[in-house]
């Protein structure tokens, strides 16, 4: 059993859009990624997602609104809303999700990540 | 759809060792509880849950070591796994761990705490 620093795990990457597994719980796990600029649309159609703001600003755009979070904010996005995070400047999240979970959802794209890659 | 901002969710409260539910993904819950002084030895038999620190420190000793966390460390303690948190001084934590799940587990006690208590 071993605690997890979210500050050390961030210090491990850099790059943008990569979320790095840091933890399971049952079949879920916490995810650290680092944005900037725009995401793509996507939905995931099977599961809801948990989006905490640990360093920075960010936004997701839904259909019918923009919702702004900043550090100490949380959102859970509902399964099958479509949505597209943004970033302005570098800002550190964490994701709760299932396990297989893929970052683009139904929307493959350059932007796609391999999953399940842990710090 | 309603961004929640933990900060402003703990200042709706005061008392110790009581989570309230601020968000539900899926059949998870994400619980705020303000802790203080000794809970009770317990384990959860069915599953997961998971510790993190929003400020302060505090202590989960378990059969055979003590971990420490401080503002901005998690903990996955396993299903199963005998365990009792302690702070010696106030301590913020995030719960993350299924629905129905009782904060005393196995050890029902003056402790045990009402679920699904939402703020």
């Amino acid at each position: 059993m071993k605690k997890i620093n979210l500050k050390e795990k961030l210090s491990q990457f850099s790059d943008h859009w990569v979320p790095r597994v840091i933890a399971e719980m049952n079949d879920y796990q916490f995810k650290l990624v680092k944005i900037k600029d725009e995401f793509v649309w996507h939905q995931h159609s099977d599961t809801d997602e948990v989006f905490i703001v640990l360093e920075g600003n960010m936004s997701i755009e839904f259909e019918d609104e923009t919702i702004e979070l900043s550090e100490g904010e949380m959102l859970v996005v509902k399964k099958g809303d479509k949505h597209k995070p943004f970033a302005n400047k570098e800002c550190m999240v964490m994701l709760v999700e299932p396990k297989a979970v893929v970052n683009t959802g139904d929307a493959p794209s350059r932007l796609t990540a391999s999953n399940d890659v842990w710090i």
